[in-house]
């Protein structure tokens, strides 16, 4: 029995932050690390927006809300169950999954932490730097394989971490620098090549 | 967010062996670690016996799904996965226990593995010895907390690492000798105690 590690944005929903974006109309919310490359900064900003503009919690989990799981990622959740045992892990806030994993039947997710102050954003505290890789690295102290899948560079050190990785419709330059994995671009294709890393790693 | 650690036999699901020796008749199998202290001992005793009287895995997997969970035990997880991060931690064998996991909705479950030859129970191997206490400690080193609840003697080192532990209907004898664990009889009870547990560790 293996563990399976999945990141969520971009593997099961789709990026909140667009979404979130588009919802609201604010152009500013679309800024990635690509735009502003400090995190910290990156998400200060994030929240002084938000703020700027009034826009509340419930706002933004009612957006999430009807986004929804990416067509198709329940049923492969539900068949990844049966098979792994599921713990996703993300860089999203709970306060941003837990609308998410209501409809994906609540599978165990470690992610972050926003400090909410009636029903605005005020601020965020990351559990623990790099903490994708050392969620692996902890599953294997307790002698437990484990396949990883993700999208994103912030992946790609959980993957190298796992005892196998897989790269789910990455953008191109990761799929470039990361020759080493092999890359699903849909859900068959993920099925697949999460049975080979079983059948190699099991 | 806190991660609920939770036992599986006991707390979810009744005990496998009971229900397998009811099931086959073979008295033998009600033997526990109170008649042989050994663990290993009982293990292989136990696999000497179903193999003794021909009793093949596909035969236990139809009494264990048949079982099913405690009354009550699917809702009571279906509330604490709305609230906490839920791993079930057990000293089962994943061969037994994902037809139950299957009735629960598939939560993620640390458990051991069995060795199977042609649906013959060959052999057991122990994924790690305290298995249920490490893991509470690797989740810790993530910056987690942990609120823990089982029933037995077993589980009193996972209770005791973490931030939280509850009793959940234990024999008499365990809860006289641990009174630093609140004791939950029914779901209700354990709900409130998981409230309590958070509303303090959290």
């Amino acid at each position: 029995m293996l563990v399976a590690c999945l990141d969520l944005e971009g593997v099961l929903v789709p990026e909140i932050w667009i979404n979130v974006a588009e919802a609201t109309g604010i152009e500013e919310l679309r800024l990635t690390t690509r735009d502003i490359a400090d995190y910290d900064e990156l998400m200060t900003h994030r929240l002084r927006t938000l703020d700027a503009h009034g826009v509340r919690l419930s706002q933004i989990q009612a957006v999430i809300a009807a986004m929804g799981p990416l067509p198709g990622a329940a049923e492969f959740l539900d068949w990844l169950r049966e098979r792994f045992q599921v713990v996703i892990l993300s860089d999203t806030f709970y306060q941003f999954g837990m609308p998410l994993m209501a409809q994906l039947g609540h599978p165990t997710l470690l992610c972050h932490d926003l400090e909410i102050a009636e029903d605005r954003l005020v601020a965020y505290h990351l559990r623990q730097r790099d903490q994708k890789t050392k969620a692996v690295a902890a599953l294997q102290s307790l002698n437990l394989k484990v396949v990883a899948t993700g999208d994103s560079y912030n992946d790609t050190g959980m993957l190298a971490q796992a005892e196998a990785g897989i790269l789910f419709s990455p953008p191109a330059n990761v799929a470039a620098e990361f020759p080493q994995f092999p890359v699903a671009h849909d859900y068959s294709a993920l099925r697949t090549e999460f049975e080979r890393a079983a059948s190699r790693v099991g």
